[in-house]
């Protein structure tokens, strides 16, 4: 019994620390990526849309693409990729299930601060408010959010649920999880290109013409995508899981399937 | 021997026949939302747009939508869920693969005259080409979908792939097979918010008084993000997979994962 638990507890080290090393390349990856995601979006505002005030003004707006992107990508995605950190593979899960949910909730405050600084801009200026389509999805993506969020805390944090039910909701948590960060890539990608339609109209070069505005919140909207896509790649495909006791060396990633 | 082929094709035909009642249910759905998805798209560009037409004008622009809808979302996101269908668990595979490749290439056909479309409407009035974000993401799904169909089709269907090669390139198949949906989903979103803010200015009912036309769209983008959740949930957390032999009893979904 102690042979088996000390040959499982080695194979266990052994495997974490082989696998470590690609883990933590993609999270330099993804750090930076998520970084540039954001830098990009303060840099478009503060060179082009002339900065950031908390007024009711435009300079308002101007915190809404930061605080999304920061709030419903890249915090979210980071958040998202707790339970891949080979350390959460060993001792007990509830730390990281904390941290897994603190991580949510700064996102979400993050996004709660975005979505004030569109609303009350639009009723300084008294413009309508979740008219668009891009509207409609992003207040769509944000109220999955809360709904995953406390669901989560009560079925996963809470001590009451069964593991029955935990079972049961654990496949639709995580599904749920990538789902919101894909509509969350819909609403960055539309409202990127709603905005520069918005700004670039009535301009000596207009959003047709590519200027150097164009190109480079187009290239952050690529970025968050790749940002997006690497995090989904990582959550869903990878080998990078949490092992349940005692299927360790069987351990199939989630999207793997032999031929 | 003959005893263990029988049981298991026992157990495998009653497995079979216990989820296709709910399996069915969800294909028909997804034949009801994905029908929608096109009539609505096609309802919009008839009613409020003028129709349709093949002749460089803004009539031409018109199957831009309906055809990427019914190509980059319906017809990918049918011809993806082939294997989910219990029919294609027993057998041999070939059939089910020359299906799986023969409906994506339809899709990808639509995708391209689509594109078709748009270009030809751009080139006859001199408007650029490629610039929005819109287009910049469409483009590159595009590109994907068609890297992936020619991989898939090289390395899955000709017979030249090792099983170790096929082995270790179906879990990037299956997830680039996701992911490209997921971007396809995106581009639809921004494209249908871009058109709108396009076609409801200078108009007495502009797009932030939320016009008829303006719901109706806003609904079908909302649709086709429906759609799109209910494909990849199929795809990726449901158990309706084709069990490979000899874990039949055992399978899990892909996204399932004991607490």
């Amino acid at each position: 019994m102690g042979k088996n638990f000390s040959d499982s507890f080695l194979s266990r080290e052994c495997v974490i620390r082989m696998v470590s090393g690609r883990f933590y390349l993609s999270c330099l990856l993804l750090g930076s990526l998520g970084s540039m995601c954001i830098l990009f979006t303060i840099y478009w505002m503060q060179y082009w849309r002339g900065g950031f005030a908390w007024n009711g003004s435009i300079y308002m707006f101007n915190w809404h693409p930061v605080l999304m992107v920061a709030g419903m990508v890249v915090f979210y995605g980071g958040a998202s990729l707790v339970y891949r950190l080979p350390q959460s593979w060993v001792g007990p899960k509830l730390p990281w299930k904390l941290l897994h949910a603190a991580l949510h909730l700064m996102a979400f405050v993050l996004t709660v601060v975005g979505l004030v600084a569109v609303f009350t801009f639009h009723n300084h200026g008294r413009t309508a408010n979740l008219y668009s389509l891009h509207s409609w999805l992003g207040i769509t993506t944000v109220f999955l959010f809360a709904c995953q969020w406390f669901l989560g805390f009560a079925v996963f944090l809470l001590p009451w649920a069964s593991m029955w039910l935990r079972s049961l909701l654990k496949p639709i948590h995580v599904f749920f999880g990538a789902a919101i960060l894909s509509l969350s890539i819909a609403s960055v990608i539309s409202g990127i290109n709603e905005k520069l339609f918005f700004s670039l109209k009535n301009t000596t070069r207009p959003y047709h013409s590519l200027p150097s505005e164009a190109v480079f919140a187009n290239s952050t909207g690529m970025l968050v995508v790749a940002f997006g896509l690497l995090v989904l790649y990582i959550l869903l495909a990878s080998s990078w899981k949490r092992p349940e006791p005692g299927i360790l060396t069987d351990r199939q990633p989630l999207l793997h399937d032999g031929e």
